[in-house]
C-alpha cells in the first residue's frame, strides 16, 4: 500500500496528506481548490486533475471530504472507485452518518473493493501533528492492510469493531458529548452571569472542580471574548449534533441531552452566527436569557 | 474566632469538624447521631446536647446540615442563632437554593450575627484531607474573620462576592455541569451499546479525547459495573439539579440540559434507585432505548 490517492485537501485534509508523503507513501491529491494541490504539490505530493485521476492505480483512497455525500460523488459519480486497483482500499475519514457509511461500503465491497471506516478526532492540529484519534471499523485483515497509512496520520489508532459504521457511531459518540459539554459551559455561564456572580471566578472555580471538562478549559475563556478566533465553526456542531441525532433515529435510541443542545446551536446558526467560534453558541443563552456574561 | 460551634457531623461534617479541632480551634459539635459526637470527641471535640448548647458562646457556627430547611430548624426554632455570641458568624456550608440562603442570611442580620454563604465541593475525599473547594460570599470584612476557620477546611477558598447567594449560585453552577456531565456520559454509552460498539473501547477512546470530563473518568467505569461502590447516591443529584432549577427559577432563567439531566435522574430515583451510585442514572437509558451497556 505505498502509493495513495487522497481526495479533499481542506484545513484537515491537507496536513493529512503531507504526513502521508513525509512517511514515504506516493500520494496524488485532488481538491477543488488548485491552492490546496500547489499547497501538497511543493511537499512533494502530486496534483490530480479530478477524483479519478486521484485514486488511478492507487492501492488506497482516502477520503477527507465534508460529508457522505461528497465522498458518494467522488466514489460513483465522479468515477475514483472504479480507476483504484481491484481490491484497493477506500479509506473514508469525514465525520458520516453510521448509516450512510454502511450503505457506501456495501457499494464499495460490490465493486470489488476493500473500505475501511476510519473518521478521526483531534481536529488541525491532530492533522498537522499526525497525532489524530483514529476510529477504525474494518475486518481485521483490511485493517492490517491500511494500519501503516493509518499511523502516518494519527498516533491514537484504535480497530473499533470489524463492520463499518461502528468508526461512524464512536465518533457521533464522542461529538454527542463535545457538543452536550460545549453547551453546558454555556449554559452554567449563563446561570452565574444572571445572578450576577463574577464569571471569570466561576471558570476557575470550575476548572479545578468535579465539573471541569476539556471543553471547559478549551471553550470557556473564549465564550467570555466577544469575537474569539475561530477553531471550529458553530455550524459543524449543527451539522456533527445531526449526524449523532441520525445516528439515534437509525437505531431507535432516545439521545435528549443531544437533542437539545443541537437546539442550542442551531438556533445559534438561525440568527446567523453558524461561521463564528463554536464557543459562541452562549450567544443563545443571552438571546433567551439575557443577563448572560456580556465580553 | 477560636471557638466554634458545628452542627451536622454527617460523611462530610465530621471529618470537617476535626479538620477544625486538628488546627486548634475549640469545637463543640451537635448531630441527632450520638455515634458522630462521640466520634467527634475522640477527635478532642466535645459534644453538645442540642444545636444552641452547640453555639452558645461560639464567636462562629458551622452548619453542614442537609439542606435550607435543617439549617432554618437548627438556627430558630432550635435556638442556635440566639445562643451565638452577639457578632458571631453563622457559616452556612450545606448545598441550599440561593433564594433560601438570602433569606436565611437577612433573618440572622437581622438579629446582630453575621453571616457567610460557603458551600463546599470536593466530597468525602475533599472533607477528610483538608482540600476542600469553598465558594464564599460575605461582605469583606465578615470573609475575613472567618477566613482562619475555612482556611482548616479547604485548600481552595474562594471569595465570590459580598452578597449571602452568591455562594449558593455559584455551587449551583457546579452541580448544573456535574450533573449534565454524567448523564451526558450515561447517553453516549448508550447509544454506542446499542449499536454494539465495546463501550470499554470507547471509553478509553473518550478519556483522551476533546470528549473528556472529570466525570467520565470517575463515573464512566463505575456505570460499567452492575452494582459499584456508593460514593454519591442518585438523589443527591435529584436533590442537587433542584436546587440548580430552583435557582433557575428565581431568576428567570431557562435551563434546558439541567432540566433534562434532573428529568433522567428523577426517573432513576423513582424507580427505586434513588440509593444506587449515581453512575447508574445510566439504568434510565437502559430502561428508555434497551441495548445500553449491561454490566
Amino acid at each position: 500500500m505505498s502509493t495513495v490517492g487522497f481526495i479533499g485537501l481542506g484545513a484537515m485534509g491537507l496536513p493529512m496528506a503531507r504526513n502521508l508523503v513525509a512517511r514515504g507513501f506516493a500520494v496524488r491529491g485532488f481538491d477543488v481548490r488548485t491552492a490546496a494541490m500547489d499547497a501538497l504539490a511543493e511537499a512533494g505530493g502530486a496534483r490530480a486533475g479530478s477524483a479519478a485521476e486521484a485514486a488511478r492505480g492507487a492501492e488506497l483512497l482516502a477520503l477527507m471530504v465534508v460529508n457522505a455525500g461528497q465522498a458518494e460523488q467522488a466514489l460513483f459519480a465522479d468515477g475514483a472507485l472504479d480507476a483504484l486497483v481491484p481490491g484497493g482500499i477506500v479509506v473514508l475519514m469525514a465525520t458520516c452518518p453510521p448509516g450512510a457509511v454502511e450503505r457506501l461500503a456495501e457499494r464499495v465491497l460490490a465493486r470489488g473493493r476493500r473500505f475501511v471506516d476510519a473518521p478521526v478526532s483531534g481536529g488541525v492540529v491532530g492533522a498537522v501533528g499526525g497525532t489524530l484519534t483514529i476510529m477504525a471499523a474494518a475486518p481485521a485483515s483490511t485493517f492490517a492492510a491500511a494500519k501503516p497509512a493509518l499511523e502516518a496520520l494519527g498516533s491514537k489508532l484504535f480497530h473499533v469493531g470489524e463492520r463499518p459504521g461502528q468508526g461512524a457511531v464512536v465518533k457521533a459518540v464522542n461529538q454527542l458529548l463535545c457538543g452536550v459539554h460545549i453547551v453546558a459551559v454555556a449554559e452554567a455561564f449563563s446561570l452565574a452571569a444572571k445572578v450576577g456572580v463574577d464569571v471569570n471566578v466561576v471558570l476557575e472555580i470550575l476548572g479545578g472542580s468535579a465539573a471541569s471538562s476539556w471543553m471547559l478549559h478549551d471553550r470557556g475563556p473564549r465564550m467570555l471574548q466577544a469575537e474569539p478566533e475561530v477553531t471550529s465553526a458553530v455550524d459543524i456542531f449543527v451539522k456533527d449534533l445531526g449526524i449523532v441525532l441520525e445516528a439515534g433515529r437509525e437505531t431507535k435510541a432516545a439521545l435528549p441531552l443531544a437533542a437539545v443542545a443541537h437546539q442550542l446551536f442551531l438556533a445559534t446558526s438561525g440568527r446567523g452566527d453558524g461561521m463564528a467560534d463554536d464557543s459562541q453558541v452562549i450567544r443563545s443563552y443571552r438571546a433567551l436569557n439575557g443577563g448572560a456574561p456580556e465580553p
